[in-house]
């Protein structure tokens, strides 16, 4: 694309530098923000600096927060022997949505990818161990995505727990509640059917 | 959603104010520049700042540029008396894009909507018919979308311009080429039949 302005292809230039954003794309934000009252970028700008210049992660469970412990793990009614293993901060907000969960959590930064350049050194893994390793830890929920990658993560971490008493655990694969069985793939319904649960146990509602 | 932090949720929130973008991509691209090195981020906000801080627009067609008069403007090997009026800037980039136009142009700045609170004042008309009063301007090609707005909006300048001795053309709405014809609208179809072109002339390469 050939650009009248410097200062207008500088702009498109970095907004198309975020995922997902193309150069058509970050040409009609940038468009967008021109015909916005200043006070609209301003605003945009200095929320993005100070985020990026502020941010802090809960020194417990990684995940962002304003405070050296986020709310979950300052919050004392939380149960501190229960710790769901996630990848980032939308699966926390995902499974607090569900109201379901009442132990803690352990933000992980992502999962195990060498073929993004992440290794198991990149990710909050030692510290979980260590955390383990005080013994108040009684079960660990790996709630990663069932991907390659992810599969790899949760078996990287059980290997780093060889030998230390606590309990594993993996949240349940299956049909989603209101979706059709001839609709669904093969190895999601294969594992529906193989972890069954007891008729009474799937009428629970706590 | 519920964020775990201040700084977080404002710049989700300010990142969902543009066009087109949720929450849930916002917060996906705002982890992303979370992941990136904190100069992407201030380079982003730059960027903007800085655009819509020093934007200034060619005082003849109206344009985006970086110097009083734009490039296009600027060029004495361009043609006076030829103005293509459009929308936006994108339209000059597309039609620039040809290389089948030698003329100069006139931003508009947008289209009259009055859904959208646009009238005719909020749009570079008046310039336009000043410009055309000078008398150098021997034709105005409409390059505007064919839209309702887009209409009307040809149509208030085309009544601005009553009495003045200037040349108003159109550019030609047909089937585009590649096309099949079954698949074509009736609209379309039935204007490219009623505007049909002499043979030797739709073999001009120009």
């Amino acid at each position: 694309m050939d650009f009248s302005s410097k200062l207008l292809e500088n702009a498109v230039y970095e907004v198309s530098q975020l995922p997902g954003i193309g150069k058509r794309t970050a040409l009609r934000l940038v468009l967008h923000l021109l015909k916005q009252p200043e006070r609209r970028t301003d605003d945009l700008a200095t929320s993005l600096v100070d985020l990026r210049g502020k941010i802090q992660f809960c020194e417990n469970c990684h995940n962002i927060a304003d405070t050296v412990l986020c709310e979950i793990c300052a919050n004392p009614k939380r149960d501190d022997s229960l710790v769901c293993v996630v990848e980032d901060i939308r699966d926390v907000m995902a499974i607090e949505n569900t109201g379901q969960f009442r132990g803690k959590y352990h933000v992980l930064g992502g999962k195990i990818s060498p073929m993004e350049g992440v290794g198991p050194q990149n990710l909050k893994i030692g510290s979980l161990v260590e955390k383990v390793k005080e013994g108040v830890i009684k079960e660990l929920i790996f709630a990663l995505s069932s991907t390659m990658e992810g599969d790899t993560t949760n078996f990287y971490i059980f290997r780093q727990l060889e030998g230390i008493n606590v309990k594993t655990s993996t949240i349940a694969r299956g049909i989603a509640v209101g979706d059709e069985l001839e609709y669904a793939d093969e190895v999601t319904l294969g594992r529906s059917i193989l972890n069954r649960v007891p008729f009474e146990g799937s009428l629970r509602q706590d």
